[in-house]
């Protein structure tokens, strides 16, 4: 790999830096690209957390979602969720057989359908949520308490300016 | 939303939370959460950028692995970004279909390729890295310099404990 021609190529990029100095194809100062590696190690560590509660990030927001807000209708929460009702629907199905959600026909809506988390749905999400603490342990294992509380904050701040934030 | 049941189910999380105090189902207080959220928010604005140059992160990523190593042959190509050679094959030829890559017979393996970027696709990654060095400054709008670099920096240390990273 020694036989690098001299790097023409590689310097114009340097000219209009002015606030970020970012050698021109150095991916280890980008932002975006950390942000990316680190979300990509958490999210490994949290699949294999979460293996045996079979569910994704997603799904799990969603049911947390019901559970913040019993009876909701499924209109109500695919809005909350920025998804389409007809994408939530399957979802909710598979929640219900697997005993987690309760549909029901809304009291002042007869063709709406009423969702709650089930006694079972309960337990599910507390034996999850011992998994979910432990994982964030690790995953912040080599951080104090004050760093781990920047961090949350500076994520906070990154991109809320002009973009709507998903909602799960 | 009013007629919500007495939390009953909502308390026992706490029980547990000797380091990190998590009200069971506040995902607002989990790293892994915040991350996600950031992460997404910016893959957004990302992808708006890069939509013209019609090009993934992970590609983004091979693509400079290449600048950085003329001549590497799809092998140790491969081998550097954790995927199947058979997954590169068809990536490097639409990458020298777009005129991107140059792909030649090794002088010392002749059953094997070396690659390079070509002087279209140096010119390629500096328009594109332009516009990159826009969306880093954009996502970042509302953080000071050093807060950038502490951000930086604290991403590093998450999860990097036991897990490899990847390498593109």
């Amino acid at each position: 790999m020694s036989n690098v021609k001299p790097a023409r190529d590689r310097t114009p990029g340097r000219r209009r830096t002015e606030t970020i100095s970012v050698p021109f194809g150095d991916l280890d100062e980008l932002l975006g690209y950390k942000l990316r590696r680190a979300q990509r190690a958490v999210f490994q560590d949290f699949a294999a957390s979460m293996e045996r509660h079979d569910i994704t990030p997603g799904h799990l927001g969603l049911l947390l979602q019901v559970l913040r807000n019993p009876d909701i209708s499924q209109t109500a929460l695919a809005g909350r969720l920025g998804i389409e009702r007809a994408t939530l629907g399957p979802i909710i199905d598979r929640f219900e057989q697997r005993g987690l959600i309760r549909r029901r026909q809304a009291e002042n809506d007869r063709r709406s359908y009423a969702l709650c988390v089930s006694a079972q749905g309960k337990r599910f999400l507390q034996t999850l949520w011992d998994d979910l603490e432990i994982h964030e342990r690790r995953i912040a294992a080599d951080l104090s308490a004050a760093e781990r509380a920047s961090l949350l904050s500076l994520l906070d701040r990154i991109a809320l300016t002009d973009q709507p934030q998903g909602s799960d």
